[in-house]
């Protein structure tokens, strides 16, 4: 049973695999997407409690990314102190179904 | 519906989704996979020609790496010339559900 990929090494540009790849090359964002798809909505704090070997400039740095990318929403309140909170879009938590892919292979070959 | 993935953030070098995307960063290695598990084997030339950007060199790195990882095997004839083949391995065939997943998310998205 083959399915249609639409990917042509000529045109990796265009390939959504390479596209998701490259979204994947820096380590954290998927740690980050991870946590959120776990969690409804994280603040930055319980986000670093979450994935300890993250520095808050590599984690700050990679929220923006993902924001910009429309895969985290960041609401601020104007609270004091002010109070940041995260959520996975609706987009990012459909990732999980190529988490639990390359879980499923990965826990059987690597 | 959720599943069940393995990881702890703390453990990265255990998880199975980290170790897949390890694999996956040298991106040629995901074009190589990709092409040989269309094609049942393919000799060196005609990898180099479905991959038209990749260099001799890279081409044999990634073969090696991927021999390495019993993901790609390779049949030497003595012929004169040599004929060299590649194929792709059960375990790397089975990567299809795993491109698959990141296919369909990546033309709904990216």
């Amino acid at each position: 049973m083959k399915s249609k990929i639409e990917c042509i090494p000529t045109e990796i540009e265009n390939c959504p695999i390479y596209k998701l790849m490259e979204l994947f090359q820096g380590k954290w964002s998927v740690w980050v997407l991870f946590e959120l798809s776990k969690n409804e909505t994280m603040r930055f704090g319980e986000l670093r409690k979450a994935i300890p070997n993250i520095s808050n400039t590599m984690l700050t740095a990679t929220l923006k990314d993902l924001e910009e990318r429309k895969l985290v929403e960041r609401v601020q309140y104007n609270e004091i102190p002010p109070r940041v909170e995260y959520t996975a879009t609706e987009r990012a938590k459909e990732l999980r179904t190529v988490f639990e892919a390359m879980s499923k292979w990965g826990n059987k070959y690597l």
